[in-house]
Protein backbone atom coordinates (compact mmCIF):
# COMPACT_ATOMS: atom_id res chain seq x y z
CA UNK A 1 0.00 0.00 0.00
CA UNK A 2 0.96 3.56 -0.72
CA UNK A 3 1.74 6.01 1.82
CA UNK A 4 -0.36 8.36 2.83
CA UNK A 5 0.20 11.58 5.17
CA UNK A 6 -2.88 13.43 5.91
CA UNK A 7 -1.22 16.97 7.85
CA UNK A 8 -3.97 19.46 9.97
CA UNK A 9 -2.73 23.17 10.38
CA UNK A 10 -4.18 24.91 13.19
CA UNK A 11 -4.40 28.72 13.47
CA UNK A 12 -0.60 29.49 14.86
CA UNK A 13 0.36 28.38 11.17
CA UNK A 14 -2.26 30.19 9.37
CA UNK A 15 -2.55 33.35 11.21
CA UNK A 16 1.27 33.94 10.41
CA UNK A 17 2.49 34.82 7.02
CA UNK A 18 6.02 33.74 7.01
CA UNK A 19 4.93 30.71 9.13
CA UNK A 20 2.30 29.57 6.85
CA UNK A 21 4.29 29.99 3.69
CA UNK A 22 7.39 28.54 5.08
CA UNK A 23 5.11 25.66 6.06
CA UNK A 24 3.73 25.06 2.57
CA UNK A 25 7.47 25.30 0.67
CA UNK A 26 7.69 22.21 3.18
CA UNK A 27 4.41 20.40 2.55
CA UNK A 28 4.92 20.91 -1.36
CA UNK A 29 8.20 19.30 -1.44
CA UNK A 30 7.00 15.94 0.21
CA UNK A 31 6.61 13.24 -2.51
CA UNK A 32 4.29 11.13 -0.86
CA UNK A 33 0.41 10.89 -1.26
CA UNK A 34 -0.91 13.94 0.98
CA UNK A 35 -3.74 15.40 2.06
CA UNK A 36 -4.13 19.25 3.91
CA UNK A 37 -6.75 20.01 6.17
CA UNK A 38 -6.49 23.48 8.05
CA UNK A 39 -8.47 25.58 10.51
CA UNK A 40 -9.64 28.69 10.04
CA UNK A 41 -7.52 30.81 12.05
CA UNK A 42 -8.32 34.93 13.77
CA UNK A 43 -8.87 36.39 10.37
CA UNK A 44 -12.81 34.66 10.80
CA UNK A 45 -12.94 36.66 13.91
CA UNK A 46 -11.01 39.53 12.58
CA UNK A 47 -13.70 40.06 9.66
CA UNK A 48 -16.58 38.95 11.30
CA UNK A 49 -16.16 41.87 13.58
CA UNK A 50 -15.94 44.54 11.24
CA UNK A 51 -18.90 42.64 10.17
CA UNK A 52 -20.92 43.23 13.11
CA UNK A 53 -20.66 39.67 14.20
CA UNK A 54 -19.37 38.78 17.95
CA UNK A 55 -18.39 35.39 18.31
CA UNK A 56 -19.85 33.07 21.18
CA UNK A 57 -18.10 30.23 22.80
CA UNK A 58 -19.68 27.35 24.88
CA UNK A 59 -16.91 25.03 26.64
CA UNK A 60 -14.28 26.52 24.00
CA UNK A 61 -16.71 25.75 20.93
CA UNK A 62 -18.02 28.35 18.88
CA UNK A 63 -21.62 28.79 18.39
CA UNK A 64 -21.93 28.65 14.65
CA UNK A 65 -25.44 30.77 14.24
CA UNK A 66 -26.47 31.80 10.66
CA UNK A 67 -24.33 34.26 10.14
CA UNK A 68 -21.47 33.03 11.30
CA UNK A 69 -21.73 29.98 8.89
CA UNK A 70 -22.12 32.47 6.52
CA UNK A 71 -18.93 34.34 7.72
CA UNK A 72 -16.72 30.62 8.12
CA UNK A 73 -17.75 29.05 4.59
CA UNK A 74 -16.50 32.64 3.54
CA UNK A 75 -13.24 32.59 5.32
CA UNK A 76 -12.75 29.30 5.14
CA UNK A 77 -13.96 27.77 2.14
CA UNK A 78 -13.11 31.24 -0.05
CA UNK A 79 -9.97 33.16 1.42
CA UNK A 80 -8.03 30.64 3.17
CA UNK A 81 -8.62 27.66 1.62
CA UNK A 82 -7.79 29.20 -2.00
CA UNK A 83 -4.79 31.24 -0.59
CA UNK A 84 -3.52 28.08 -0.01
CA UNK A 85 -4.14 26.33 -2.96
CA UNK A 86 -2.85 29.45 -5.22
CA UNK A 87 0.26 29.57 -3.01
CA UNK A 88 0.85 25.69 -3.69
CA UNK A 89 -0.19 25.99 -7.01
CA UNK A 90 3.27 28.16 -7.51
CA UNK A 91 5.00 25.74 -5.59
CA UNK A 92 4.18 23.16 -8.67
CA UNK A 93 1.75 21.18 -6.18
CA UNK A 94 -1.67 20.87 -8.00
CA UNK A 95 -3.75 21.82 -4.95
CA UNK A 96 -7.64 21.18 -4.91
CA UNK A 97 -9.60 23.25 -2.60
CA UNK A 98 -12.68 21.45 -0.73
CA UNK A 99 -14.77 21.54 1.79
CA UNK A 100 -17.36 18.42 2.50
CA UNK A 101 -19.75 19.52 0.24
CA UNK A 102 -18.20 19.62 -2.81
CA UNK A 103 -18.34 16.10 -4.24
CA UNK A 104 -20.17 15.52 -1.49
CA UNK A 105 -16.86 14.60 0.27
CA UNK A 106 -17.89 14.79 3.81
CA UNK A 107 -21.77 14.67 4.25
CA UNK A 108 -22.25 15.53 8.35
CA UNK A 109 -25.43 16.05 10.77
CA UNK A 110 -26.15 18.74 12.43
CA UNK A 111 -25.32 18.18 16.01
CA UNK A 112 -28.61 17.80 17.82
CA UNK A 113 -29.59 19.91 20.79
CA UNK A 114 -29.16 18.43 24.40
CA UNK A 115 -27.99 21.24 26.86
CA UNK A 116 -26.52 23.48 24.32
CA UNK A 117 -27.38 24.59 20.94
CA UNK A 118 -24.58 24.83 18.75
CA UNK A 119 -25.86 25.97 16.18
CA UNK A 120 -25.01 25.02 11.99
CA UNK A 121 -22.15 22.34 13.46
CA UNK A 122 -21.59 19.04 11.71
CA UNK A 123 -20.93 15.78 13.50
CA UNK A 124 -19.40 13.47 10.83
CA UNK A 125 -18.77 10.13 10.72
CA UNK A 126 -15.56 8.14 8.74
CA UNK A 127 -17.75 5.45 7.02
CA UNK A 128 -19.85 8.08 5.08
CA UNK A 129 -16.88 9.70 3.72
CA UNK A 130 -16.45 9.84 -0.42
CA UNK A 131 -12.62 8.51 0.14
CA UNK A 132 -13.29 7.20 -3.39
CA UNK A 133 -13.23 10.51 -4.45
CA UNK A 134 -10.76 11.05 -2.54
CA UNK A 135 -8.90 8.35 -3.99
CA UNK A 136 -9.43 9.35 -7.28
CA UNK A 137 -7.82 12.66 -6.89
CA UNK A 138 -4.54 11.46 -5.41
CA UNK A 139 -4.37 8.84 -8.00
CA UNK A 140 -4.23 11.28 -10.65
CA UNK A 141 -1.53 13.65 -8.86
CA UNK A 142 -3.87 16.22 -7.51
CA UNK A 143 -3.37 16.94 -3.63
CA UNK A 144 -6.69 17.91 -1.73
CA UNK A 145 -6.94 20.85 0.61
CA UNK A 146 -10.15 20.36 2.97
CA UNK A 147 -11.12 23.28 4.54
CA UNK A 148 -13.45 22.70 7.90
CA UNK A 149 -16.65 23.14 6.70
CA UNK A 150 -19.21 20.08 6.28
CA UNK A 151 -22.59 20.01 4.97
CA UNK A 152 -26.46 18.22 5.68
CA UNK A 153 -27.06 17.27 2.03
CA UNK A 154 -30.32 19.09 2.65
CA UNK A 155 -28.60 22.47 1.09
CA UNK A 156 -27.23 23.87 4.69
CA UNK A 157 -23.23 24.12 4.97
CA UNK A 158 -22.14 23.43 8.64
CA UNK A 159 -19.07 23.87 10.65
CA UNK A 160 -16.76 21.34 11.87
CA UNK A 161 -13.22 21.10 13.57
CA UNK A 162 -10.28 20.43 11.68
CA UNK A 163 -8.95 17.76 13.51
CA UNK A 164 -11.87 15.94 13.99
CA UNK A 165 -11.96 16.57 9.68
CA UNK A 166 -8.13 15.32 9.72
CA UNK A 167 -9.10 11.96 11.91
CA UNK A 168 -12.18 11.05 10.04
CA UNK A 169 -10.61 11.28 6.55
CA UNK A 170 -7.71 9.74 7.89
CA UNK A 171 -9.83 6.96 9.69
CA UNK A 172 -11.92 6.32 5.72
CA UNK A 173 -8.72 6.17 3.93
CA UNK A 174 -6.84 3.62 6.43
CA UNK A 175 -8.33 0.33 4.05
CA UNK A 176 -6.33 1.80 1.46
CA UNK A 177 -3.37 3.75 2.46
CA UNK A 178 -0.80 3.53 4.92
CA UNK A 179 -1.84 6.50 6.80
CA UNK A 180 0.05 8.84 9.25
CA UNK A 181 -2.17 11.64 10.47
CA UNK A 182 -0.27 14.94 11.21
CA UNK A 183 -1.24 17.02 13.46
CA UNK A 184 0.79 20.13 14.02
CA UNK A 185 1.05 22.29 16.95
CA UNK A 186 3.01 24.52 18.67
CA UNK A 187 5.58 22.48 20.43
CA UNK A 188 8.07 19.33 18.91
CA UNK A 189 5.79 16.93 20.24
CA UNK A 190 4.32 15.56 23.91
CA UNK A 191 7.07 16.55 26.29
CA UNK A 192 7.59 14.91 29.68
CA UNK A 193 9.09 18.69 30.69
CA UNK A 194 6.80 20.95 29.43
CA UNK A 195 9.70 23.37 29.54
CA UNK A 196 12.11 21.76 28.02
CA UNK A 197 11.81 21.41 24.19
CA UNK A 198 13.70 18.54 24.41
CA UNK A 199 11.83 16.21 26.43
CA UNK A 200 10.11 15.14 23.83
CA UNK A 201 8.71 10.97 23.89
CA UNK A 202 9.05 10.49 20.12
CA UNK A 203 7.10 7.01 20.31
CA UNK A 204 4.55 6.44 22.54
CA UNK A 205 2.03 3.44 22.68
CA UNK A 206 -1.16 2.97 24.93
CA UNK A 207 1.48 1.06 27.30
CA UNK A 208 3.79 4.29 27.56
CA UNK A 209 0.81 6.41 27.77
CA UNK A 210 -0.56 4.80 30.89
CA UNK A 211 2.89 5.09 32.82
CA UNK A 212 3.10 8.44 31.89
CA UNK A 213 -0.25 9.06 33.65
CA UNK A 214 0.60 6.91 36.42
CA UNK A 215 3.69 9.14 36.59
CA UNK A 216 2.11 12.32 36.34
CA UNK A 217 4.12 13.23 33.07
CA UNK A 218 1.40 14.30 30.81
CA UNK A 219 0.31 17.75 30.92
CA UNK A 220 -3.50 18.05 30.94
CA UNK A 221 -4.15 20.23 28.07
CA UNK A 222 -2.57 17.75 25.69
CA UNK A 223 -4.85 14.41 27.01
CA UNK A 224 -7.78 15.06 25.34
CA UNK A 225 -4.96 15.13 21.86
CA UNK A 226 -3.25 11.98 22.50
CA UNK A 227 -6.47 10.35 23.22
CA UNK A 228 -7.82 11.41 20.10
CA UNK A 229 -4.60 10.22 18.80
CA UNK A 230 -5.39 6.78 19.80
CA UNK A 231 -9.43 6.86 19.21
CA UNK A 232 -8.18 7.09 15.36
CA UNK A 233 -5.71 4.44 15.65
CA UNK A 234 -8.40 2.35 17.28
CA UNK A 235 -9.91 3.01 14.56
CA UNK A 236 -7.71 1.61 11.65
CA UNK A 237 -5.37 4.68 11.01
CA UNK A 238 -2.23 3.15 11.13
CA UNK A 239 0.27 6.10 13.12
CA UNK A 240 -0.55 9.40 14.67
CA UNK A 241 1.99 12.44 14.63
CA UNK A 242 2.00 15.43 16.81
CA UNK A 243 4.31 18.00 16.30
CA UNK A 244 5.57 21.44 15.16
CA UNK A 245 4.91 22.73 11.69
CA UNK A 246 8.17 23.42 10.88
CA UNK A 247 9.68 19.94 11.28
CA UNK A 248 6.91 18.65 8.70
CA UNK A 249 9.26 17.10 6.70
CA UNK A 250 10.81 14.91 9.22
CA UNK A 251 7.78 14.29 10.39
CA UNK A 252 6.97 12.38 6.79
CA UNK A 253 10.07 10.31 7.20
CA UNK A 254 10.71 7.30 9.65
CA UNK A 255 12.95 9.32 11.65
CA UNK A 256 10.72 12.22 13.18
CA UNK A 257 11.49 14.86 15.39
CA UNK A 258 7.92 14.95 16.93
CA UNK A 259 5.51 11.79 18.90
CA UNK A 260 4.81 9.42 17.17
CA UNK A 261 1.44 7.74 18.36
CA UNK A 262 0.95 3.73 16.67
CA UNK B 1 -19.72 12.31 -29.00
CA UNK B 2 -21.50 13.08 -25.74
CA UNK B 3 -23.55 16.41 -25.06
CA UNK B 4 -22.08 18.79 -22.46
CA UNK B 5 -24.13 22.13 -21.30
CA UNK B 6 -21.85 24.94 -20.14
CA UNK B 7 -24.34 26.85 -18.18
CA UNK B 8 -23.39 30.39 -17.14
CA UNK B 9 -25.82 32.28 -14.38
CA UNK B 10 -25.04 35.98 -13.71
CA UNK B 11 -26.18 38.46 -11.07
CA UNK B 12 -29.61 38.41 -11.58
CA UNK B 13 -29.76 34.87 -10.74
CA UNK B 14 -27.84 34.70 -7.34
CA UNK B 15 -29.15 37.70 -6.37
CA UNK B 16 -32.88 36.86 -6.23
CA UNK B 17 -33.46 33.26 -3.70
CA UNK B 18 -36.31 32.27 -5.12
CA UNK B 19 -35.26 32.52 -8.67
CA UNK B 20 -31.26 30.65 -7.63
CA UNK B 21 -33.66 27.89 -5.81
CA UNK B 22 -36.24 27.63 -9.02
CA UNK B 23 -32.65 27.81 -11.55
CA UNK B 24 -30.90 24.74 -9.38
CA UNK B 25 -33.77 22.72 -9.21
CA UNK B 26 -33.68 22.39 -13.12
CA UNK B 27 -30.56 22.55 -13.44
CA UNK B 28 -30.48 19.63 -11.43
CA UNK B 29 -33.03 17.83 -13.17
CA UNK B 30 -30.66 18.18 -16.69
CA UNK B 31 -29.80 14.35 -17.46
CA UNK B 32 -27.08 15.17 -19.61
CA UNK B 33 -23.26 16.19 -18.84
CA UNK B 34 -23.22 19.73 -17.50
CA UNK B 35 -20.95 22.75 -15.55
CA UNK B 36 -22.13 25.64 -14.35
CA UNK B 37 -20.41 29.03 -14.12
CA UNK B 38 -21.36 31.35 -11.50
CA UNK B 39 -20.97 35.32 -11.58
CA UNK B 40 -20.72 37.01 -8.08
CA UNK B 41 -24.06 39.46 -8.13
CA UNK B 42 -24.51 42.15 -5.37
CA UNK B 43 -23.82 40.47 -2.72
CA UNK B 44 -20.02 41.20 -2.89
CA UNK B 45 -20.63 44.90 -3.12
CA UNK B 46 -22.99 44.55 -0.02
CA UNK B 47 -20.24 42.90 1.90
CA UNK B 48 -17.06 44.78 0.90
CA UNK B 49 -19.45 48.09 2.07
CA UNK B 50 -20.09 46.58 5.14
CA UNK B 51 -16.38 46.13 5.48
CA UNK B 52 -16.03 49.80 4.43
CA UNK B 53 -14.80 48.86 0.80
CA UNK B 54 -16.10 50.78 -2.17
CA UNK B 55 -16.18 49.09 -5.35
CA UNK B 56 -14.55 51.19 -8.56
CA UNK B 57 -15.51 50.78 -12.17
CA UNK B 58 -13.40 51.79 -15.14
CA UNK B 59 -15.22 51.21 -18.65
CA UNK B 60 -18.05 48.57 -16.82
CA UNK B 61 -15.09 46.41 -15.02
CA UNK B 62 -14.46 46.62 -11.66
CA UNK B 63 -11.37 47.46 -10.40
CA UNK B 64 -9.42 44.39 -8.38
CA UNK B 65 -7.48 45.88 -5.65
CA UNK B 66 -5.92 43.92 -3.29
CA UNK B 67 -8.35 43.92 -0.89
CA UNK B 68 -10.87 43.40 -3.57
CA UNK B 69 -9.63 40.10 -4.74
CA UNK B 70 -9.67 38.89 -1.16
CA UNK B 71 -13.61 39.93 -1.39
CA UNK B 72 -14.39 38.33 -4.29
CA UNK B 73 -12.31 35.33 -3.59
CA UNK B 74 -14.42 35.48 0.03
CA UNK B 75 -17.85 35.95 -1.45
CA UNK B 76 -17.93 33.86 -5.04
CA UNK B 77 -15.11 31.36 -3.91
CA UNK B 78 -16.20 31.01 -0.69
CA UNK B 79 -19.96 31.87 0.12
CA UNK B 80 -21.50 31.68 -3.34
CA UNK B 81 -20.05 29.08 -4.62
CA UNK B 82 -20.71 26.73 -1.42
CA UNK B 83 -24.24 27.98 -0.76
CA UNK B 84 -24.63 26.89 -4.91
CA UNK B 85 -22.83 23.14 -4.05
CA UNK B 86 -24.62 22.31 -1.16
CA UNK B 87 -27.80 23.37 -2.47
CA UNK B 88 -27.55 20.95 -6.08
CA UNK B 89 -26.54 18.11 -3.52
CA UNK B 90 -29.47 18.29 -1.55
CA UNK B 91 -31.20 18.38 -5.04
CA UNK B 92 -28.75 14.64 -5.73
CA UNK B 93 -26.65 16.69 -8.26
CA UNK B 94 -23.01 15.40 -7.34
CA UNK B 95 -21.49 19.49 -7.63
CA UNK B 96 -18.02 20.00 -7.04
CA UNK B 97 -17.14 23.97 -6.39
CA UNK B 98 -13.77 25.41 -8.03
CA UNK B 99 -11.81 27.84 -8.97
CA UNK B 100 -9.51 28.74 -11.89
CA UNK B 101 -6.65 27.85 -8.93
CA UNK B 102 -8.08 24.48 -8.09
CA UNK B 103 -6.54 21.77 -9.85
CA UNK B 104 -4.95 24.42 -11.90
CA UNK B 105 -7.97 23.84 -14.34
CA UNK B 106 -7.65 28.00 -15.09
CA UNK B 107 -4.46 29.31 -15.44
CA UNK B 108 -4.50 33.19 -16.10
CA UNK B 109 -1.99 36.07 -16.71
CA UNK B 110 -2.63 39.33 -14.76
CA UNK B 111 -3.93 42.32 -17.30
CA UNK B 112 -0.98 44.40 -18.42
CA UNK B 113 -1.38 47.97 -17.69
CA UNK B 114 -2.13 49.98 -20.69
CA UNK B 115 -4.22 52.65 -20.25
CA UNK B 116 -5.77 51.29 -17.15
CA UNK B 117 -4.87 49.22 -14.23
CA UNK B 118 -7.30 46.90 -14.04
CA UNK B 119 -5.31 45.43 -10.53
CA UNK B 120 -5.78 41.83 -9.70
CA UNK B 121 -7.63 40.92 -13.17
CA UNK B 122 -6.75 37.45 -14.83
CA UNK B 123 -6.74 37.26 -19.27
CA UNK B 124 -7.20 33.52 -19.52
CA UNK B 125 -6.29 31.64 -22.70
CA UNK B 126 -8.77 28.33 -23.66
CA UNK B 127 -5.32 25.80 -25.03
CA UNK B 128 -4.26 26.60 -20.80
CA UNK B 129 -7.09 25.24 -19.42
CA UNK B 130 -6.86 21.75 -17.44
CA UNK B 131 -9.77 20.10 -19.63
CA UNK B 132 -8.22 16.81 -18.89
CA UNK B 133 -9.25 17.44 -15.07
CA UNK B 134 -12.04 18.70 -16.22
CA UNK B 135 -12.98 15.61 -18.34
CA UNK B 136 -12.02 13.46 -15.11
CA UNK B 137 -15.08 14.95 -13.26
CA UNK B 138 -17.60 14.98 -15.66
CA UNK B 139 -16.40 11.38 -16.46
CA UNK B 140 -17.04 10.28 -12.69
CA UNK B 141 -20.79 12.05 -12.44
CA UNK B 142 -19.14 15.28 -10.38
CA UNK B 143 -20.78 18.77 -11.68
CA UNK B 144 -17.97 21.03 -11.91
CA UNK B 145 -19.81 24.38 -9.92
CA UNK B 146 -17.00 27.46 -11.33
CA UNK B 147 -16.49 30.55 -9.52
CA UNK B 148 -15.38 33.53 -11.71
CA UNK B 149 -11.96 33.27 -10.11
CA UNK B 150 -8.70 32.37 -11.52
CA UNK B 151 -4.72 32.76 -10.11
CA UNK B 152 -1.62 33.92 -11.77
CA UNK B 153 0.34 30.55 -10.98
CA UNK B 154 2.56 32.69 -8.42
CA UNK B 155 0.65 32.42 -5.50
CA UNK B 156 -2.28 35.60 -6.60
CA UNK B 157 -6.14 34.65 -6.90
CA UNK B 158 -7.27 36.45 -9.80
CA UNK B 159 -10.66 38.37 -11.04
CA UNK B 160 -12.00 36.85 -14.27
CA UNK B 161 -15.27 37.38 -16.06
CA UNK B 162 -18.04 34.59 -15.53
CA UNK B 163 -18.58 35.12 -19.29
CA UNK B 164 -15.06 34.72 -20.33
CA UNK B 165 -14.74 31.65 -18.04
CA UNK B 166 -17.28 29.64 -19.51
CA UNK B 167 -16.62 30.94 -23.21
CA UNK B 168 -13.14 29.50 -22.60
CA UNK B 169 -13.73 26.35 -20.71
CA UNK B 170 -16.59 25.67 -23.56
CA UNK B 171 -14.06 26.04 -26.31
CA UNK B 172 -11.63 23.90 -24.47
CA UNK B 173 -13.70 20.94 -24.00
CA UNK B 174 -15.01 21.45 -27.94
CA UNK B 175 -12.63 18.66 -29.24
CA UNK B 176 -13.76 15.73 -26.83
CA UNK B 177 -17.96 17.06 -26.10
CA UNK B 178 -20.50 18.44 -28.71
CA UNK B 179 -20.86 21.89 -26.36
CA UNK B 180 -23.73 23.93 -25.73
CA UNK B 181 -22.85 26.99 -24.64
CA UNK B 182 -26.19 28.77 -22.64
CA UNK B 183 -25.87 32.23 -21.74
CA UNK B 184 -28.96 32.85 -19.09
CA UNK B 185 -29.95 36.83 -19.22
CA UNK B 186 -33.02 38.64 -18.05
CA UNK B 187 -34.74 38.22 -21.87
CA UNK B 188 -36.13 35.14 -23.60
CA UNK B 189 -33.56 35.08 -26.04
CA UNK B 190 -32.54 37.79 -29.02
CA UNK B 191 -35.58 39.40 -29.91
CA UNK B 192 -36.25 41.43 -32.77
CA UNK B 193 -38.43 43.99 -31.15
CA UNK B 194 -37.32 44.82 -27.48
CA UNK B 195 -40.89 45.27 -26.42
CA UNK B 196 -41.96 42.20 -27.21
CA UNK B 197 -40.81 38.78 -25.16
CA UNK B 198 -42.68 36.70 -28.53
CA UNK B 199 -40.33 38.32 -31.10
CA UNK B 200 -37.38 35.96 -30.09
CA UNK B 201 -35.12 34.72 -32.98
CA UNK B 202 -34.73 31.07 -32.48
CA UNK B 203 -32.02 30.57 -34.81
CA UNK B 204 -29.52 32.87 -35.85
CA UNK B 205 -26.35 32.72 -37.70
CA UNK B 206 -23.41 35.09 -39.12
CA UNK B 207 -25.56 35.99 -41.85
CA UNK B 208 -29.23 36.20 -40.26
CA UNK B 209 -27.03 38.33 -38.08
CA UNK B 210 -25.55 40.40 -40.66
CA UNK B 211 -28.76 40.74 -42.43
CA UNK B 212 -30.43 42.01 -38.69
CA UNK B 213 -27.61 44.38 -38.18
CA UNK B 214 -27.96 45.75 -41.69
CA UNK B 215 -32.11 46.29 -40.63
CA UNK B 216 -31.04 47.87 -37.53
CA UNK B 217 -33.14 45.17 -35.80
CA UNK B 218 -30.38 44.55 -33.06
CA UNK B 219 -30.26 46.36 -29.69
CA UNK B 220 -27.02 47.58 -29.30
CA UNK B 221 -26.25 46.51 -25.78
CA UNK B 222 -26.38 42.88 -26.93
CA UNK B 223 -24.69 43.41 -29.90
CA UNK B 224 -21.13 42.47 -27.56
CA UNK B 225 -22.99 39.53 -26.31
CA UNK B 226 -23.46 37.95 -29.69
CA UNK B 227 -19.79 38.99 -30.80
CA UNK B 228 -18.52 36.79 -28.14
CA UNK B 229 -21.01 34.12 -29.05
CA UNK B 230 -19.77 34.27 -32.83
CA UNK B 231 -16.31 34.19 -31.41
CA UNK B 232 -16.91 31.45 -29.72
CA UNK B 233 -17.98 29.57 -32.41
CA UNK B 234 -15.25 30.73 -34.12
CA UNK B 235 -12.96 28.81 -31.67
CA UNK B 236 -14.97 25.52 -32.19
CA UNK B 237 -17.74 25.92 -29.67
CA UNK B 238 -20.86 23.76 -31.67
CA UNK B 239 -23.66 26.24 -29.94
CA UNK B 240 -24.39 29.00 -28.17
CA UNK B 241 -27.92 29.44 -26.60
CA UNK B 242 -28.53 32.99 -25.32
CA UNK B 243 -31.74 32.42 -23.01
CA UNK B 244 -33.85 32.98 -19.57
CA UNK B 245 -32.48 31.31 -17.07
CA UNK B 246 -36.10 29.87 -16.03
CA UNK B 247 -36.43 27.68 -19.71
CA UNK B 248 -32.64 26.46 -18.76
CA UNK B 249 -34.55 22.99 -18.94
CA UNK B 250 -36.28 23.66 -22.65
CA UNK B 251 -32.82 25.39 -23.87
CA UNK B 252 -31.18 22.31 -22.95
CA UNK B 253 -33.44 20.50 -25.92
CA UNK B 254 -33.73 21.06 -29.90
CA UNK B 255 -37.00 23.04 -29.61
CA UNK B 256 -34.96 26.18 -27.22
CA UNK B 257 -36.90 29.19 -26.54
CA UNK B 258 -33.96 31.41 -26.35
CA UNK B 259 -31.82 32.45 -29.35
CA UNK B 260 -29.47 29.35 -30.70
CA UNK B 261 -26.45 30.88 -32.35
CA UNK B 262 -24.74 28.41 -34.92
Amino acid sequence: MDNLFIIKIGGNVIDDAAALESFLTDFASIKDLKILVHGGGKIATKIGEQLGLQPEYINGRRITDAATIDLVTMVYGGLVNKQIVSKLQSLNSNAIGITGADGNIIPATKRLVKDVDYGFAGDVEPSLIASKTLQLFLNVGLVPVMAPLTHDGKGQMLNTNADTIASTVATSLSAAYNVRLIYCFEKKGILTDMNDENSVIHLMNKHTYMQMIYEHKVADGIIPKIDNAFAAIDNGVDEVLIGDARDIVQNCTANVTGTLIK
